[in-house]
């Protein structure tokens, strides 16, 4: 079992989560993959998910939150049955990029899925934590609700105008920034023509990298990340911070 | 067993906890509560463990370290039995909310709850580590030196003062602010009058709420918090910063 | 298994490692040592390993990725046979503290000690955590690849010039800054004459306390800290940003 938050790993709200868990699951391994999500950012957590929940094995239960809509009619608390991994979490767009086309989403209603009282704020621990429990000690996650299907839908990028660019350019969207300042896109190695350039705001990149140490210390690169996506780095710096960019950014590609 | 510290997740602190444990008692499965507690804010300790020891399962042992005193006679290592949970660091108040009236109290004063070498400052590696290791080991906690009781003590909030309020008035206390920036209160949901206002600083809270989504993304909101007590938030924002409010702040509550 | 990063808490790095480790791994207990390390500062990771890897019991996989040269030929993927504990990450000094002799030092060559697909930023998942795996499950290490031997080294402190100082005095150098701003220098309690005092900066410390408490709150202390080094504090305050000293920063050792 992992857990995905933005609790952050100074209060007591993680810690609370896996009491809950190891309570009613007594041999669940339970596995950290982040906490400091940027709060409230669904986007992040949804990236984070994507990057790192399909390379834990079949049978993983992981458990999401990033959830400022906790405790409203907007979003419903789920498990999500993706043929091979259960998510569970917030209907609102956390798993829509790491499970696209479930196989089953089941909203969660049914007590043996939560805790007897519910508060209106922290569902991880009274909700999604009981939930995760009951998985982990065989009951069937259908009976915890209803089938329904997933509303909330997030897509990474903006759409690309391509029309507005001048000819022979195209665009890519900085979709994440990472702990260290790479700028991470939404432009696939598949699409990249052959022997481009890039343009990030003022500055030109002349070629595609393989990697940070290609480049010296200090100056920009250009490289296919660990993602399968252009990204844009500067080496042994913070590239979100000295180019002054962020999320939403669009790097031009220019073909030579 | 769980381990709950101000060390932060930089340093190698944590990992020879980890080891020490590991080392001594190599079945015991180690579970991280918070290692980002403010640096030696001993309340904010004592807070972080209410919040998430009581929810693990009977038997669990949680090691918690925030020791602005380490090596001192200011206070002494205990182990604490508080039936049905064990708690082992230093007796400096960061337990008396969790078990204000525990079982029993055993300094470590035996060599087999500690390691060969004590240092003067970092005891939890070199005593607290070691007694959790044996304690899960099986060695009985009352073979860790003499009974004692706890001497530090800590309460949350301050005094009401209620009487230099105006009449129909009362006062919460603020006694953590939390990750998002939440200001969470000592005034229990049993303790408030049936349609309240809330002042906050300059501004005024009309009325209670379920949860953040009941106001406006920006707006501030009055809500009965995961620990039971008033909270005053601004959603999907830091409360804390945007007021300029910190621990120890007053919230009035208003009679309408 | 234990692991040791620069990626930090809020991003899918650390949680792709795990998952590729438990993929292959099933059994694996993994355990966080630290995932804060400063971004690609090697020596902060190699001091960290040191305070914390020798603690766990014999036959720990010790995995630790601070790697600012991933993926060129600067540095090689190996695995270290430290006689008792083994170490998994670039060979780019990262282990030349904790394990300054090893027994053996393979590189990592062989499939199956790798992921099919290899990226060029991103070993930790594509390499080190699989080769982890591998060894977890079994697979001698020396099928990895060639015996080879460590090329990255790194000193901590810097030369002591002390043909430079007055006569009496020597230096300690700062190698680290914790997470409580503790200046940790290289002088070991042995190389310290009786009753020394220091200079720090513009102060002058009278002697040498045995923990924080001995002196009041705000004040400098000098100490003998937890890896058995000189230690230069504010009690209960960051004594690296109070005195505007860092890494390489010099303590004049004064004999009395």
């Amino acid at each position: 079992m992992t857990l995905t938050t933005d609790f952050g790993t100074g209060d007591g709200y993680v810690g609370a989560m896996k009491g809950v868990i190891l309570q009613r699951a007594p041999d669940a391994r339970v596995v950290d993959i982040a906490h400091d999500i940027e709060p409230h950012n669904v986007a992040a957590g949804a990236y984070c998910l994507c990057q790192a929940a399909p390379y834990f094995p079949d049978g993983t239960i992981h458990v999401a939150v990033i959830d400022p809509g906790v405790g409203t009619a907007l979003r419903k608390p789920v498990i999500i049955d993706n043929g091979g991994q259960w998510y569970i979490g917030p209907d609102n767009g956390l798993f829509s990029l790491v499970a696209p086309s479930p196989r089953a989403v089941y909203a969660i209603e049914d007590a043996a899925f939560m805790r007897p009282q519910v508060s209106s704020t922290f569902h991880g621990r009274d909700i999604f934590a009981a939930a995760a429990a009951a998985l982990a000690a065989g009951v069937p996650a259908h009976q915890a609700g209803a089938a329904v299907s997933l509303r909330g839908r997030l897509t990474l990028g903006t759409p690309r105008n391509q029309d507005a660019m001048p000819a022979g350019t195209s665009v890519a969207t900085v979709v994440y920034i990472d702990h260290f300042g790479n700028l991470i896109t939404d432009l696939s190695r598949s699409d990249l023509p052959p022997s481009a350039k890039f343009r990030v705001g003022e500055y030109v990149i002349e070629k595609l990298s393989a990697t940070y140490g290609d480049v010296a210390a200090g100056e920009l690169v250009a490289y296919i990340g660990s993602a399968d996506t252009l990204e844009i780095g500067v080496r042994e710096d913070h590239a979100a911070r000295t180019l002054g960019l962020s999320r939403g950014a669009h790097i031009e590609i220019l073909a030579s």
